[in-house]
C-alpha cells in the first residue's frame, strides 16, 4: 500500500479485515516493524478518535509519532499557485508538505471540506497537493470527500458482529443542527458498495429527497426515501447526518421522522446500530438505543485502532521493499 | 489501586511515601512494567506541572502517553442526561469517556470546578461520570474538590525535609486577585488530617473568618483565624489562597496581613515554606522567602514526578492481576 | 557543550558539520545515548520546522520528548523582578523555568523579540533568565536575536552542496508584508563571519540602506546596498527579510527590486538559493526559483534534523561526564 485515501487502495476487503482482526488479537507483535520510523499526524481540523486511535496504532507498531495541529499551533497555508503571497497565508502547501515529508516516513492528513466550493472539495485539491508535494506515503485522516479509516473500521465491526454471511446493511440519514460534510456517508457507501460486489453485504441507503450522495459513491446500492421500508430485515443500521451534495452544503427543513429509536429498530432484524461519533443524543439517535444492547458505537470507535494499524502496517511493509 | 481520587485510595501513608522515594532513587527500574500500556491525559483545563510530571512518570515506567487537551483541541462535552443535544455541546461524556477508555489502559482527568454550582462541583459530577463510563482506572489530575497528586507530593516533601518525627504543619490562607477553587486546600487538609491520625504530623489550618473549608476535609485539624498564633513553632508552612466554600466562590475584602514574609517566618521553628505553584510573588508569598533558603517550592514541584509514578505503578500492578 | 545559543558555543565549525553529516548517514546509531533522558521543548511562539526537527532528532537519540506550548497551553510569564504579581501574569519565570528543569534533562526554548524594546530584546532578557533559573542545559529554538539551529543547518547545507573549497555566500535582504525580527539574519551573519574566519566561505551581505544589522553580527563581512553587485560570482544566495535594527522594528517603503528571481540569479555563478522558511512566494523569492533546480530550501529544512541531533548529542555527552 502506498497511500490510503479510498476503498480503491485495498484489493480484497475480507483479507484486510482478517489482518486487522489478527492485529486486534496480537497488537504488539509488530513492534519491530515501525522501529526508527516516524509518523506525522497533520490536522487542519479538530480530531479526537482519529488522532488517538492512529497514534495508538503507530506506537503499537513501534513508530515514533509527532502530532501537528496546523489549525492551532501552525499557520494558514496557501494552496493556490501563481499567487503573490502578500496576504494572510504564511506558507505554501508546496513547502509545508515537502518539509513535513523530510521529517516523517509516513504522514496522516485531516482536512475538512469548505462546503462552499464544491469543485475544490470534490477534486480533493488540498489532499492531492499535499500528497504530490510531501514525497512520502499519506494516510487520509478524513479528507473533503472521504473518511476511509472510519469506513474500514465499520467493515471490521460489521464482520465481527454479523450473524449471517451476507448481512443487510442500511445507511440511514439522521437530523442534525449543523451542515455536515458528506465525507463519512460517501466513504461508508463506497466501501459497502464494494463489499456488496465482493459478496460480503447487502447495502441500502435511506435519506430524504434532496440528500442524494454523488452517484459514484453509491453505485450498486439500493437507494430509498422511505426509512421504514429500508429498515425491514436490516442487520446493521448506520446512522449519520449529512448536508446536500447537489444543492451543495444546504440543509432543508426536516420532513418526516428520521431520528433512530427503538420503535424504528423494531422494524429490523434486531439490528446492531452504528455511528462514527460524535453523536447528538436524541437528535440523531435516541439515548435508549445508545445505552441499550443493540448499540455498537463504542466498540466501533475502539476498532478504529485496528483499522489504522493494518493500514500503517501495510505501508510500512511496502517501505521496506 | 483502582482509581486515584482522594486519600481514601491509599492505606498506609508512610508506605506509599517510602515507595515514592525508592522510585526517586531508581526512576527507571520499572521500565518493563508499563510496556505496551497507554496512559491518556485528558485536560479540560490548563496544566503545566501536572501534565509534565505525570507524562514523565509514565514514560519512566515504559508507558506510551497521549495528551488530550479537550479545552483546545477537542469540543464541548455534554454531561446531563435526558437532554436533546441540539445546542453547543458536541459529544456526551458517556461516549467521549467510553471511547477514550477504548484507547487507553489508564486515564488521567483534570476538570476544575465551576465555582458557581456548589452541588455539581461537590458531588464531583463530571469526574464521577467519567469514571463510570470510561471503563478503565482513572487518576485525578485535579478535580472540582481535590488535587490528590499534589497532596501526596506534599507529604513526600514533608517526609524528606522533616527534622522531627511529628512536625507541625500549618496550612496558611493567602491573598490573591482571583477567586480560586478549594481543591488544593481541601486535598491538603484531607491528607494532613489522615497523616495526623497515622501519627506523622500535627496539623493546623489558619484562614480569615469566612474561608472555612467544608468540614469533612478538616476533621481533626486545629483551625484558627489568627495567623501569628498558628505559625508559632511551625515546622512547615503551606501557603495557599482559596475562595469561600460556604458563600460559594466568593472573595471578601482583605482584612489583616496574610502575605507570608520573613517577618512572619520568624515566628516559626525555622519553618520550610511550601506552595503548589503557580505562585503570585509578593501577593501570596514574598520574594524574599521564595528566593531564600527556607523555600521548598521548586523541590516540591519536582516531587510531583514521584507521586505520579508511585500511583501509576500501583495501578499498573493491579492491572496485571 | 553546555548550552547552545550562538556560534560561540562551537569551536571548530567544520568538525561539527562533519559530525552532523555522519549522523545523517547513521541517524539511529546513538539510540542508547539519550535513553532515560527527557527533552522539554518550550514554545512561547509558534513553530513548525523547529519543533518537528528537534523532536525527531531527540527521538532518534533515544530521548523522551515533552512539548510545552506556553503560548497556548500555559499562561503568561512574569519576567520582571520586584513586581507585586497582582496583574495578568500567572507565574514568574524564576519558578516556571526551575520547575521545567526539574522534569527535563535538557530544555529547548523559543522566544521571539518584542521588536519594541530593543534593550530587553538585545540583552536576551527572557532567554538568559530562563537559562539562569532552569538549572539544566538550554538549546535555543530561536531567541530574540539569534536562531543558531537554523544557522548551523545552513552551514551544513552549504558544506554539502559547495563546488569550491571556499564558496561565495550572499545574504540578500528581501521584501515582506510584516515587520520581522533580525534573529535569522543576525545568526546567519554571525555563523558565516566565523566560517569566513575559519577559511570555509567568503561572505557578503546585501540590503537597502536603513536595514544595517547590529555590527557585532557582521564583523568581517562585505556589506553592500547594491544587490546586483553582491550577486556577481555568488555560489549561494540566502534570501531573507528583516526589519530595521537601528530604527528598531521599522519597515521602510520599498525602493528598488529586491525580489530574488531567475533574472537576478543569472548574475551569479549558478548559485544555489536558500531560505529558512516559511517563505512568501513571489514576494521574497520567485516561484520559478523555488520550483526550479537551484532551490535548496526543502533539503535545507530537512537538514534541521542533523543540526539539532549533533547539538543534542554533544550536550548529552557532556551530561554523562
Amino acid at each position: 500500500m502506498e497511500n490510503f485515501f479510498s476503498v480503491a487502495d485495498v484489493d480484497d476487503l475480507d483479507q484486510v479485515v482478517q489482518e486487522a482482526l489478527s492485529l486486534k488479537a496480537n497488537p504488539y507483535s509488530w513492534r519491530e516493524l515501525g522501529k526508527n520510523k516516524t509518523l506525522g499526524l497533520v490536522f487542519l481540523n479538530p480530531s479526537l478518535r482519529t488522532r488517538l486511535s492512529t497514534q495508538k496504532a503507530a506506537m503499537s507498531l513501534g513508530m515514533d509519532v509527532m502530532v501537528i495541529n496546523m489549525d492551532k499551533e501552525g499557520w494558514a497555508l496557501e494552496t493556490q499557485d501563481g499567487v503573490i503571497m502578500n496576504g494572510t497565508t504564511v506558507e505554501h502547501v508546496r513547502e509545508a508538505a515537502a518539509v513535513m515529508g523530510e521529517y516523517c516516513d509516513i504522514l496522516g492528513l485531516r482536512s475538512f471540506p469548505s462546503l462552499k466550493d464544491k469543485v475544490a472539495d470534490y477534486t480533493e485539491e488540498l489532499f492531492n497537493k499535499f500528497v504530490k508535494f510531501c514525497g512520502v506515503p499519506v494516510v487520509s485522516l478524513e479528507s473533503a470527500t472521504r473518511h476511509p479509516l472510519q469506513s474500514l473500521t465499520d467493515l471490521i465491526t460489521i464482520t465481527e458482529h454479523k450473524k449471517v454471511a451476507r448481512p443487510k446493511v442500511v445507511l440511514a440519514w439522521a437530523p442534525h443542527v449543523k451542515a455536515l460534510p458528506q465525507a463519512v456517508p460517501n466513504s461508508f457507501s463506497e466501501w459497502m458498495c464494494e463489499a456488496q460486489k465482493q459478496g460480503l453485504v447487502d447495502f441500502t441507503v435511506a435519506h430524504p429527497t434532496g440528500y442524494e450522495l454523488k452517484e459514484e459513491f453509491t453505485t450498486g446500492a439500493r437507494i430509498v426515501s422511505d426509512l421504514d421500508d429500508a429498515l425491514a430485515e436490516a442487520d446493521f443500521v448506520y446512522v449519520k447526518n449529512w448536508s446536500s451534495y447537489h444543492d451543495y452544503g444546504q440543509v432543508y427543513p426536516l420532513e418526516g421522522d428520521w431520528l433512530m429509536t427503538n420503535k424504528k429498530l423494531a422494524l429490523t432484524n434486531d439490528a446492531r446500530v452504528m455511528h462514527c461519533l460524535p453523536v447528538r443524543r436524541d437528535l440523531e439517535l435516541s439515548s435508549e438505543i445508545l445505552d441499550g444492547p443493540n448499540s455498537l458505537v463504542v466498540k466501533e470507535a475502539g476498532n478504529r485502532v485496528w483499522a489504522a494499524q493494518v493500514v500503517l502496517k501495510r505501508i510500512l511493509e511496502s517501505l521496506k521493499k
